[in-house]
């Protein structure tokens, strides 16, 4: 059995048994992101659960089996909900993934997400500027909002670099998506450029990534790269009968929910990447 | 006029109210289902208000048709305006009705419950999890985020107990749905399971029970059941042309919107259910 | 070149201009929209940003091209956000624009507006009852939630002693759009019935506006009436294929990402009115 297809079959185990175990999911997410998430998840076969104010953490989180913390449309409000969820998964041994989004967009969220790291993510997934601007814990010129300017490229040896330095999987996602523990690199090639037009896939993708990890938090590197390859490859399915982002998103949801095991293993697209392949272009 | 063609003929005249009249239905709801609930109430022909900023209640409340109060990402800062709306609405002699979202999963969540309970909702509808949590006041073992681990008729006895000592009809949702003023029970039989792959499709329906509610509040057992009907009634017109949850999202709603008198009377199914009948499986 | 085929071209520039440049639109705004407002952005080829804390403003709100502020579910906390947004996008010489929904529903509602007419918006978008309470600072008799109780004829004198108070543009949009800059009227005829049907319609167009001023703010009064008919036409050419107003949510997304110059410059209905046109029905 080749690469890919031991890729496609580990991708198609870990879906079927999200599916069969139904993770709960704790999201701490931006108010723009919260309907698809939880559409996504339950289309993964997870069972997402928007919990976010602080009297419920200490109660709640221990009992989930993952959680989820994305910063979007972070408050002084909500800060200390996402930092004691991130220390009651921590301190349960549940695995929790980070999305940094726009990270360098205002100092306030830059030092959010350098002290969320500090409770140790098992994963953090962003665009190549985000993982940049949280690597060099500095502003990136340029960053716009949510979107990226970088491809994803760019940003490996900052991913890499913040893998080592916190112990968690850095996932790069863009045209390419790449994945590294600090030391290998997963290439991700799913996915469709539209996907880019609808608002929050970034932020579902991510949700779906801590579902794969908590049922296999021992392998977060490869649960990462099966997410996202996963994930991706509905939109590519999905892509085939819409007409614009619009049908496109209800098209990615029906088609993860429906994915067999011939679409996933024949689909996926996963491979590792020599570190030669990933310099950036001068 | 057999049992069923009567409560056909009853749902198609509430549902035929609802468009005529528009009921204002004030939400005060769970970030994740605010856009689906919205959607639902206009597709319905009622009128969604969003409004749940404590210095507008007292100007707001008390000029609605009725209220919602759904505690899904309940946070102390709306907890006051809860309680002042539900407050406002019992003073106006407006119905509200009320979703004990995952009301198990903490002490704050479950404490809210208890204290809106004393505020006399004119319905409280969740699934058996939850009717059993907020029924025994404690704690169900095995509830898993909002969720459901119970089948609905192992919460027939919690839901009857729970209208007597509230005073409100009380709504056990799931495959079979019940609903119970603590005397006579009826069983609701429409919908399709993939309803339960689409989040807040249980805040919509409760929304939706609002409105009707909103233009028979003397009858608040009879417009909860037809609302619950009709709801599931346009899921499963919606589900023959769909492929996945996402497309039944779209469709429920476009059916809801769109569902004439014949398709009402011949597809409603509510019946009244002897006690017998109810037991719960040993 | 008669006038419907000049606006019909301008519109295509504008468009055209969007898609090219991708302004950033911050936008402070309602939680029932921010799904709909974004996907709606990112359509008509804007970058959408979803940013409200207060200690990012500063950080952010000069980087953007232009702010979208909209009071539909107004809280404590958000205004002042609110007023810190306006106020740096003016001192940053960034346009931005007003929807005050449901501004006659409180006192809270009315004062906030208020305040924020003093920091100076480029436009202020909305229903007929809306234009009337702000413009007469007072509560209008029947106002119902957010939605309207007049015609947008009615409220032209409103609109125009508005827009001559304030220094805006100010559009109130119905069956008809009128867009004014207080001297002369547009009327923008693109739209269907069903958009009402859909929630947060009116919002997303809002936040297109701010897209459409952002890449010509010197001219606000045809970069409103523009994206008002823009987003009217994918309405109409959506409609087409629609059966309901979920299906409309969808096709007028796809219809907006896709919409061509053939499209637009045949399709947009913009004209100037003659003031005895408008004079309100006895």
């Amino acid at each position: 059995m080749g690469e890919p297809e031991m890729w496609g079959r580990r991708s198609w185990e870990l879906l079927s048994t999200v599916r069969e175990r139904s993770p709960l999911v704790q999201c701490i997410t931006n108010l723009v992101s919260m309907d698809l998430m939880a559409n996504v998840l339950l289309a993964g076969g997870a069972s997402p659960a928007m919990v976010h104010s602080l009297p419920e953490i200490n109660d709640f989180t221990p009992h989930t089996d993952a959680l989820l913390i994305n910063i979007g449309t972070l408050s002084e409000a909500w800060l200390p909900s996402m930092m004691a969820a991130a220390a009651a998964a921590a301190r349960s041994g549940r695995p929790w993934v980070l999305d940094p989004v726009a990270v360098s967009a205002s100092d306030f969220r830059l030092n959010a997400c350098l002290q969320l790291l500090l409770l140790r993510p098992a994963v953090i997934r962003g665009n190549a500027s985000e993982i940049i601007g949280i690597s060099n814990a500095s502003r990136v010129q340029g960053s716009k909002g949510a979107d990226s300017s970088h491809e994803s490229v760019e940003a490996i040896d900052a991913a890499k670099s913040l893998a080592l330095s916190t112990g968690a999987v850095v996932a790069v996602t863009g045209a390419v998506d790449l994945v590294t523990d600090g030391k290998q690199v997963m290439a991700v090639t799913n996915g469709v450029p539209m996907l880019q037009k609808i608002t929050a896939t970034g932020c579902a993708v991510t949700a779906l990534i801590a579902a794969f990890v908590a049922v296999t938090p021992q392998r977060a590197l490869q649960a990462t790269a099966c997410a996202l390859a996963v994930f991706g490859l509905a939109g590519e399915i999905g892509m085939a009968t819409s007409r614009g982002p619009a049908s496109l998103r209800m098209n990615l949801i029906d088609s993860l929910h429906g994915m067999d095991e011939e679409a996933v293993t024949s689909g996926v697209n996963i491979q590792h990447r020599a570190s030669a392949d990933l310099s950036p272009q001068p």
